[in-house]
């Protein structure tokens, strides 16, 4: 039985139990928040050393940061660079995104790595195997994608995005936008479609889909294959039409006892946020959403993880509970590791910002603590309750209790209020 | 006459010209915006070589950076340095907050090698001249604060930010703050007012004051001395009073012919930004609002050129009009020049996030043709739309055409739609 029919029949597991504790939840408000699919956990329990999450209303908002391989340069030992830096930097989950190379045993490599949940979309094994391989996309049958998707299931992948939503019925309303299609997997699905002229298969075979996730409790994260790629497609009826088939594939999940989250866009005009996500909450029958940006401009290539955070911290707001990291070289290059850190650094930001807008008790205290200790000129309990990198805590830690920073120095309205008000 | 007063009268200066132009609106709705208060000019014909701005409802938003002397590390070499980066990295304005120092020569150093509208904080160089010359605050006289006005005005200051709100009433509120007051003027006006038991001079002396402005045209910017400094503080008795004691000298400003901004908070979350900003709006009958900041989280020291861009952005969308540069050195100390470069280009990102939230038609234009430009994998046209730094402009504009990035690489996805959409 999965975690989603345990909570339907109104048993509570063990997992539930402790991710309670960890949410600072009540057992029933996290089993009636699975049961009614407002609420996933993710957990393979294939994956030995996973320490389960769970993701959802009323929870702490959570992060995402992507890893993998989209060129040879990436190896091995470099993926694990990357898997350490993601523990590192507290994000919640990884997606190992790898595209080329070993796949299996890159993926195997990060899971074996790595404590956090991991994600992955197996329809980029299936097409980048194919290019590796020169083989045209009219050679690979249906069956090939149920064959990768049971072999990451078996891996330990906790959450799986899956291009289920692109049918042929969405493609033709691609036709007005500036930038089609800009989902990796959505562009080689599309293409599978175009050159066989069929039906996606992720849609036709979804009940088979469904079967294996549902023998390893697998997340089903349906992926936005058509989420808005610049301001302009935003909310244009691609991107609503999309939004129904997930509604449609949400419902036929829930039914068969399958977790499942929705993708949210994607670029997107921050007045149109609110409304949107509202919109995308409502049709998606309020499983977790989970965010790609959404990112307010598209002008400012290299500060995409400063954009993302402005589009996120309004989506999150709105109802999203899930939010990927963007780092500076999105549009411009794979990351490095100091990409993946700023990325997932900013992202926290929006992450808090989201918690201590929706009033999480957690997350209020963590920034009154840090305001009492800043009004004291207490340095090391600033770094104690802070977010901050390695290198801005180092320089808090060492830093005398009581003295001013150099910003306003002797001046300092800290100590002038402090002598008068004892 | 100042040029409130001309529009009052429906006379259409040079200056509005020039700027409805620039702007792209009528001459007409610029005069009117003027003549409600809702648009200031910032333009002080003792500065040589300025290039006047206007800001305010319905134009573009703008970027001021601060810079300036907090301790004797700082030289005018320095500060020239820090002078041609703000131009550098467009921003709008730049406000000189030197404290320490020849705080004559380094002003007029700024103004000499500067285009941009300047702004000051005259009170700095009250207080700091005294602490430098270790003389008591109880022994500056009232009459100190109007000669430092006069001086900043005659060398060519456009706005001031001054510290005339915080009363002998307002203090009063402080006492269940987590925080206090945070403004480095505000708290040495304080220390002023409980030394010399007396309210403030720039509040008693407000008509004198006003006089002074308006022989310069220079525009008042009405420090918020109680503006929260913490999220805890937000929209709490002494920063709700000193909004509407803030109204009250705009209502004052405005019938004397002198033009007036308000400046906003601080430290906000992000749910409280919408009504707080909208009631500052109409308390202070909808003058152009200058924001420092919000942040809102108080957790993420290093990152809050991050934090204030998403608040500011929440900010600009509700009705604020001008954006103080917060740097990644806020909380930590001055900062130096890359700290100062990417203040600005974080805040540039929301200030264009705003402009294409309210619909600028420019604003629009530019997301739309970067957007084209990169499903075109035009690199050297994305940098030309792009308000990138100079390392990411160069890499751009040596970019192939056509050439997808190495974070899809083959798999790219704009590649694979251009080729069955032509």
């Amino acid at each position: 039985m999965t975690q989603l029919e345990y909570a339907k029949k109104g048993i509570v597991t063990k997992v539930m139990k402790k991710l309670a504790l960890q949410e600072n939840v009540t057992v029933e408000f996290l089993m009636n928040g699975i049961a009614s699919g407002k609420i996933v956990i993710l957990f393979n329990k294939k994956h030995k050393k996973i320490q389960p999450i769970a993701i959802g209303e009323g929870l702490r908002v959570k992060i995402n940061a992507n890893i993998g391989s989209s060129s040879d340069q990436e190896t091995v030992a470099s993926v694990i660079e990357k898997v350490n830096k993601v523990i590192e930097c507290k994000s919640d989950t990884l997606m190992d995104l790898s595209i080329i190379g070993d796949l299996d045993k890159l993926r195997k490599t990060v899971i074996e790595n790595c404590s956090l949940p991991v994600g992955s979309c197996p329809v980029y094994q299936v097409f980048g195997e194919a290019i590796q391989n020169k083989k045209s996309f009219s050679k690979i049958p249906k069956e090939k994608f149920l064959e990768v998707i049971e072999k990451h299931a078996q891996d330990g992948i906790s959450f799986m995005g899956l291009h289920c939503a692109l049918t042929l019925e969405g493609i033709k309303k691609i036709g007005e936008r500036l930038t089609g299609i800009v989902s990796r997997g959505g562009g080689l699905m599309y293409c599978w479609m175009r050159f066989n002229r069929k039906e996606n298969p992720l849609f036709t075979e979804f009940d088979t889909i469904l079967k294996i996730l549902k023998k390893y409790d697998i997340v089903l994260d349906i992926s936005d294959c058509l989420r808005p790629g610049c301001l302009y497609d935003a909310n244009d009826e691609a991107h609503i039409f999309e939004m129904m088939v997930v509604g449609n594939l949400v419902k036929r999940a829930l039914a068969c006892g399958v977790s499942v989250m929705a993708e949210g866009p994607g670029h997107m005009p921050f007045d149109q946020i609110d409304y949107s996500i509202k919109l995308q909450k409502k049709l998606n029958h309020f499983v977790p959403l989970y965010m790609l940006g959404p990112l307010v401009i598209d002008a400012a290539p290299g500060f995409d993880h400063i954009v993302s955070t402005i589009g996120a911290t309004a989506a999150g707001y709105a109802g999203a509970d899930f939010l990927c990291v963007v780092t500076p070289s999105e549009h411009l290059g794979l990351p490095d590791l100091k990409d993946l850190e700023n990325g997932i650094y900013a992202m926290r930001t929006a992450g808090l910002a989201i918690d201590t807008a929706r009033k999480n008790k957690q997350a209020l205290e963590q920034n009154n603590n840090i305001s009492l200790a800043r009004f004291k000129l207490d340095w090391p309990k600033q770094a104690k309750y802070s977010i901050c990198n390695k290198e801005v805590r180092d320089d808090l830690e060492k830093r005398t209790k009581g003295r001013s920073c150099s910003m306003c120095g002797k001046f300092c309205p800290m100590k002038i209020n402090s002598k008068f008000n004892k």
